[in-house]
């Protein structure tokens, strides 16, 4: 055991969920002492930012998979800084930017959330990352660049030049698997939702940037613009990404190839994903979900997670992966993020940020 | 080339698809007659008896995945008797009873159909089987017991006790799958349609003496039945098998333990395989088609499908599988026999006889 160097006790403001059901009613933000001892293994935190991801808001309304015990911390990924580290901590040094997410603890420990200012974690449950990289971008890190990663990587081998789909396109994974594609040389179909003219012209520009080849709305895709699509390539795609489900999903199916695989990471239609009877057989479709807590507690440091994020700081620093458009509310400020994060069409991230300073 | 033995041309009765339509509608049945020259690898069979598959139907109405050139022989499995062998054919000889079925041809030659007295087939088109086997066993071999061996045996590794949900429980392959499971120490749960109560007396008891352990009706599953049998259970389903599809696949799914597996060989609801988007994400369930076509093509002359002829064969002959129960009909009284195989539910599976003296 050693002592904290400041020998005054630290204070740290933190989100709390006390009851699970509507965000803005469940959640309340209180100030604790941080203990001022750390175990040999432990690693006193300063938190600098934590997103506001759609998991997080399930969580607190009670609906996620997985329910903490009650009061918990809200917030479930986020990027800090070394302030103090325990006697044994070899591989971490004080002043070191890290990364780390909830699913790097145990069941028990799933109320240990990341909206908070300061955190004390075990030494092995968080991860190093440059600091030449952005804030924003290492705060957002373990959950959504991770998730379009690794579904270009685990369930079909693409090459230059072969096609995917996906629809949710211009969600925060949904422009990660844009980008990725794209420094990859993997073409994508990109579906979103329908919107007004002037809005739609304006996501089709920001999607084009970040390098998607082909992008059409839901509506398009029902009046029949997919297959016209699907005719001019010389051949379809081998992957489909679905964050949508209902008939979304079942029309990704039906653009797939022989033998090609969807993936769904989310429901937004609140629908089951549909696969049509003909393409399940006929056509040998095989349908996976992918579940990035598990995948991060399945290959907790394992040399393929610490490859992808040493890859993916990489693509952050030189521009190659962009983090999508981020709003910055001072943690105090959570109830008006909250709400903000919960409109139905948001062209931001919400992103807590823990130190008012560095707001700006 | 070599002459065929006997000098007098021989006439073949066969059923030939006109067009694709109501069956009854547009099936003929016609003699032919049959060359009298086979080439060297040619084989000359003279068939015994082929049932009418739901596949067969759906071939018939165009509604079928693969479509024959037209006109074409009805049929796509059976078994027959070698009559002749072509000069270099050294693998069978004369009066081998074999099985052949119309995916092991190429695709131009898929209107060769099997419902016909006479056929001339490749000598890699057949496979002998022992002779001590049932006729019907034999012509019912090459697509229901080898598609219920295939889903038990490729997608998942089952071990003694482990459990699996099937629904369609009473069609032909739901019927192997019991079967087979039974004898594999696999423990079963088998959805049936609702019917009325006599009837359905009968059939739990014909599916209790095939080896079912546990049996529901949709309609019990929907009263939520299925729950409790679950809850009953030391560990859940690994594999469900689906030929339903619509809520009954969503029910399949949410039965299935974390990372199970959903196969889907039929889609009689016709809706589509439905996948509850939180059992696709949080469970892991992965869900594939079964298509034996497909499987034969991939694994033809294999040692994988030998060496599962020869164990079905062995079950077949020790009793250890039964065929359900059938119902021989004259090819020439083919109309009547499609007309019963249309009947909504049926209790025995049609099966076309080509020489009339075989019938009883």
């Amino acid at each position: 055991m050693c002592q904290l160097s400041n020998v005054c006790k630290r204070s740290s403001y933190q989100v709390i969920i006390n009851d699970f059901g509507k965000p803005n009613e469940v959640l309340e933000g209180v100030y604790v002492e941080v203990p001022n001892k750390l175990s040999s293994n432990q690693i006193l935190l300063k938190v600098l930012m934590s997103p506001i991801n759609p998991s997080d808001i399930n969580m607190i309304e009670g609906t996620y998979h997985i329910k903490p015990s009650l009061p918990a911390v809200a917030g479930n990924e986020g990027v800090g800084e070394i302030l103090e580290v325990g006697g044994a901590v070899q591989d971490h040094q004080v002043g070191e930017r890290v990364i780390y997410s909830v699913a790097d603890r145990s069941q028990c420990q799933l109320g240990a959330g990341t909206w908070r200012q300061f955190s004390i974690v075990n030494e092995t449950n968080i991860i190093k990352v440059p600091s030449n990289i952005s804030l924003i971008g290492a705060a957002t890190l373990a959950v959504n660049p991770c998730t379009a990663y690794r579904m270009l990587k685990d369930f079909v081998k693409l090459k230059t030049d072969d096609v995917i789909i996906q629809n949710g396109s211009n969600s925060a994974v949904g422009q990660y698997i844009i980008q990725l594609c794209k420094y990859w040389g993997i073409k994508t179909i990109n579906i979103i939702r329908g919107r007004q003219e002037d809005e739609k012209e304006q996501l089709v520009g920001h999607l084009q940037n970040l390098g998607a080849d082909i992008i059409l709305t839901e509506e398009d895709r029902k009046k029949g613009a997919l297959k016209d699509i699907l005719k001019s390539l010389p051949e379809k795609p081998k992957l489909a990404l679905n964050c949508v489900g209902g008939d979304s999903s079942a029309h990704l199916v039906n653009s797939l190839r022989q033998k090609g695989v969807i993936v769904t990471y989310g429901g937004m239609s609140k629908r089951p994903v549909m696969i049509p009877t003909g393409a399940a057989i006929f056509k040998q479709i095989t349908a996976h979900g992918y579940w990035n807590t598990e995948w991060m507690k399945d290959y907790k440091n394992s040399p393929e997670r610490m490859e992808m994020i040493t890859e993916l700081c990489d693509y952050l620093d030189k521009g190659i992966i962009k983090t999508p458009k981020a709003e910055l509310f001072y943690i105090k400020d959570f109830k008006t993020a909250v709400s903000e994060s919960l409109k139905e069409f948001k062209t931001s991230k919400k992103v807590l940020v823990m130190d008012e300073t560095l707001k700006c």
